[in-house]
């Protein structure tokens, strides 16, 4: 395969090479956009062997959705379905629907992420599948909670991100909430589905015990906020919005400050954090105002967040006279807490990303050349390796030929009368 | 355990009780704050013992940080630190040195996030650890990433969100960066890097093969925003901020609505999705104006995105008007996505979560009754039973007797030595 190729020559990679953790282990795949391909797609990178199923002809929604410069599969796809496969059946024929049962009977997970009630009406619930299979994990996404007046209801990332409390939360204070750019409500539930998955094949290994697995998004992003619950459970007030500060946080400097440029993201993020070391005197020195040492007005934590804006704008009159990555070397350097406020650009182009293995770079049928963010653990020393999401049914003769023994013929057929 | 005898009575966590997912499973942890004890947390949930390692008298600094009213440990460590245990051991000494290899050896996994250098000069770095114990899970986390130019530098949740990208996608359009309410780069790393250590767990009980897994606090944020990442490689741009909008939102409505009151909360979130679904004609007749039916300045999402102003107030005009919940009854019933935006508050009181177990209730010896988010995942329709956070030193006995033997002598002598 090219991309083998590609990493073993040492073009980009070079840190990543094959993770077999999950060796052995398989899942149908039935889910779709992020919150459930995220979670599949980090088993995958672990060793899974993960089959989507798609609706022959048209695929799994999200190959047409966000990103789409050309009539190839989405970049949006792409960022979700890495190291994949694919294998397009109609679950609206009798025999679609017989082939996925039997790909169920030999899987070790099943997963789905529709709109509720959508899965019971296509005829693969929970009490169906078990049937079919009583050794399955068989694990759910749902928006709203379960049991809840909202269970009917459609949901999105933003929507979760808003019930589930991230955006009251996240935004200026004494202004409206944002939605933070992450994907909580999706990818935050798809990390949160896939530990209580890989805990259930753990017990599965020793004792053969199938179990349901269900997490709804807005509940996911609870888990999120929890230094935001510590404050309510501490003083039984809701946690507010603090800008670009931590949540609660009563200290100074702490926050982005305005380097050279002027561009959106020619920031540093400065904090000097208030229980360890003495952050606040080495930045003096970096920023060349030593006689402010044992200032009254500056020389605790709180005598700075009581004078925030003076302290903001000391540090500030020097940022803004450089470059955020000097900024960020000198004060670095000097043992205080700072960073660059990189944008993902600039990310992309990091070739130092590369070199680490976090960024990947991989041959793909229709893109050509792709870069992309993998898994971003290594394990004894190396990330997972990269290999680009599935072109649509890309996978057909491999899964259902290798895991159902289907012959050429029968294949044949089956593309014949359009149910793969 | 008054815990338990809660939970049988029906006092609250109605849906809760024991998962054992990870029964026998040992993890040595030497974790502080929040991205390493937000990973051995969830690991706990799942049913594995996890014995937290603290220096005697003090205990681990995070049960003095934060939102801690009383004496008692503080309401940010109850949150990371549920269902594990606790045993003192002065790791300068000797005595304390040995117990805690002891331990190690006995141990499936071993996990520290240390400052840079810190576990090294401790005498616990990975080649020590896997001489002790070959089998060993020895799971790390770091701030910047190993081999980078910053690899020394100090970091902390929002150092990691700023050199992560995750601020550059967060925050109003033309401002500055704000950092999300989420701890992305606390609790975000530590959900990766339990997905890695569970592959492992899952390999070595084939196997019996140890291994070394690291991940940066950096790298882990840039797994989170990865639709940013998409419109980048489609576009070769910077992913842009978007206030209360999806990442690229080219829709509307798509967005916060204020509702009555005029609270920093009293908002619903209200998007008509571009490809799914007829939202926008159920929503004006939701609000009562039907009369915009197939009007050409709003009848499609691009025309609605060109009119986003117009469209905005006309939504607004209607929301202003109702109680937040209201209008997520209202619109939410006719099949358009929307949700009332919750703070820490309403939910923390929100009792339909402690009946889902989702909240828990239980005895703390000294903050008597706490409430809290356990792990909101269900595995055959119940959460995981919430167990508080040890006091410091409660399992000496347990851990120190039944892993390594002591007998009650033993642990009197190692508690006059202060070495426990």
């Amino acid at each position: 395969m090219s991309t083998n190729g590609k990493t073993s020559n040492g073009n980009g990679n070079g840190n990543a090479h094959g993770a077999n953790c999950l060796s052995g282990v398989r899942i149908v795949d039935l889910s779709q956009f992020e919150a459930g391909p995220s979670c599949t797609e980090s088993l995958a990178w672990l060793g899974a062997e993960v089959v989507k199923i798609e609706p022959p002809g048209k695929g799994e929604q999200s190959r047409r959705a966000f990103a789409r410069p050309t009539n190839a599969d989405s970049w949006y796809f792409l960022q979700f379905n890495a190291n994949k496969k694919s294998v397009t059946l109609d679950l609206k024929s009798d025999e679609g629907m017989e082939l996925v049962k039997k790909l169920i009977a030999e899987a070790d997970v099943f997963i789905e992420n529709m709109a509720p009630g959508t899965i019971e009406r296509l005829g693969l619930g929970y009490d169906t599948v078990r049937e079919l299979n009583p050794k399955i994990i068989y694990a759910q996404v749902k928006g709203f909670g379960e049991g809840t007046p909202y269970s009917g209801y459609l949901s999105f990332d933003p929507i979760a991100q808003a019930f589930g409390g991230i955006m009251s939360v996240s935004g200026e204070s004494g202004s409206r909430p944002v939605k933070p750019g992450p994907g909580l409500g999706d990818t935050g539930t798809g990390m949160l589905l896939a530990i209580s998955i890989l805990g259930a094949l753990y017990q599965a290994k020793g004792t053969g015990k199938g179990q349901r697995i269900q997490v709804a998004m807005e509940d996911a992003c609870k888990h999120y906020i929890r230094l935001a619950w510590a404050f309510t459970a501490g003083n039984n007030e809701a946690c507010g919005r603090y800008g670009p500060k931590a949540l609660g946080g009563r200290t100074a400097p702490q926050g982005v400050f305005k380097c050279k440029g002027g561009g959106s993201n020619d920031y540093v993020y400065i904090m000097c954090h208030a229980a360890v070391g003495n952050h606040w005197d080495r930045l003096l020195d970096v920023i060349g105002r030593g006689e402010l040492h044992g200032d009254p007005r500056y020389d605790t934590p709180k005598a700075r967040y009581e004078n925030e804006k003076e302290v903001n704008a000391i540090v500030e009159a020097w940022t803004s006279q450089h470059d955020k990555y000097d900024v960020m070397k000198a004060v670095g350097d000097a043992g205080v807490p700072c960073s660059a406020v990189r944008d993902t650009l600039e990310m992309y182009e990091d070739a130092d990303l590369v070199r680490r293995g976090i960024m990947q770079v991989a041959d793909h049928p229709e893109h050509g050349e792709i870069k992309m963010v993998g898994w971003p653990v290594r394990h004894d020393g190396h990330t997972p390796q990269l290999k680009p999401a599935p072109l649509l049914g890309q996978h057909n003769d491999d899964v259902l030929g290798g895991w159902l023994g289907m012959s050429v013929g029968d294949l044949a057929s089956l593309r014949g009368k359009g149910v793969i």
